[in-house]
């Protein structure tokens, strides 16, 4: 993950998070986790720090967006606990994971502060401005 | 949070609790989730004081009071893991935030030791006692 | 907690494990969950040492018995994620609170190894070994 | 727990990913939960290394499968929290204590990385090259 593809999907994230009206937090994490760039807009919720940096931990590190963790890695998904590896994952949408043009994941992307669909569609346009 | 504020919650608070005739602590943080003040009542169980500081914390850093983080932040909630984010949080009641006249929060306060909604009621007479 | 407190508990605890045939850890721990005495059979399952420790802690914090506090600290129970607190606790029984004629907390004790019947009669009885 | 019968374990494990080709990681861990051998095997979701060895310290510390501790180590199993001790535990299928001729249990295998249900089955394969 080069700074200048995280530093693209900051930009248009936060384009995106102005359009919608809403003040969120985006990290962007290289493959194995490790922060590459991190943006927070003025008046966030402190909390979100922590959380957006581990939806795109939890993307980065198990190669699926953490929707689709979530549906696993909760009490009776069938993999209950799995949310407290690695630090502590993150079980509900937001966190992306950015994958080359071969489908190789090379990072993930998180995003908190607003509702979960829109902290989803956020980092969709995050993605989006790597193609 | 100036500590003339924290105070006076702190006081107005222990007041209450002596006329609910229970036995509580006391924890204010800033806006960061660091304590300004807290105080604990002579016999308390002493596992309630991470609990109040944590409730303080968790309303300041997600800009709701603990109650209503309560609602999401559990298993089936729509955000399960939340509670595990930023050092570990508190979902139930007894963390308020504290918000200046502009609505900003600038704060919170946490209380632990009785019945959550007794808990709940002697913060919100500590938040009284700002305005 | 006198250490001569706890050494008669914990050879009545295991007394009462070998009568019933089951290989346990017990700990002892003072009112601030600091342990004053620890055994552990040999065989037993190296996991339960931490578990019985949290045990008596769980009783000696939170003035209750863990089964009990597993009412209230678990997903649905009302203070869910207090499980999370203090380094974390015990939601399951095996751990007793301690108190002194007057009924003032001093203290807990834990047992863990046997099936959760089983370590709360054993931590009982190591309870009926002070009065 | 020898490292010849572990890395006897690793090979096997591996060999049966491969027909089975999934990506997976092994870990195998004495009796007191310390690491003896690992593998991961290349494309691996980095998440997965810390989950494998926990699957595996899992079962050297409770003396069971971790399928097996699933059922009591969740919500509403009876023993709710026990997967939040020993630094975190692993409540679903994949870790498998290792036992001697005698049935005592000197470590543990766990697999990461395909479904629960080929981890358990390339972990019982690793198994099955001890005997």
């Amino acid at each position: 993950m080069k700074l200048a593809s995280a530093t693209l999907m900051l930009s248009a994230a936060r384009v995106e998070a102005e359009r919608l009206g809403v003040i969120v937090c985006v990290s962007v994490v290289d493959a194995a986790g490790y922060p590459v760039a991190f943006l927070r807009m003025d008046g966030l919720a402190l909390g979100c720090i922590d959380v957006c940096i581990k939806k795109a931990r939890t993307a980065a590190l198990f190669h699926m967006d953490s929707a689709d963790f979530a549906r696993v890695a909760c009490p009776g998904g069938g993999a209950y606990s799995l949310e407290l590896t690695n630090g502590g994952l993150t079980s509900f949408g937001g966190g992306l994971a950015v994958r080359d043009r071969n489908g190789v994941v090379v990072g993930g992307i998180g995003v908190s502060g607003a509702s979960t669909e829109d902290d989803i569609a956020i980092g969709l346009v995050g993605l989006a401005a790597l193609s």
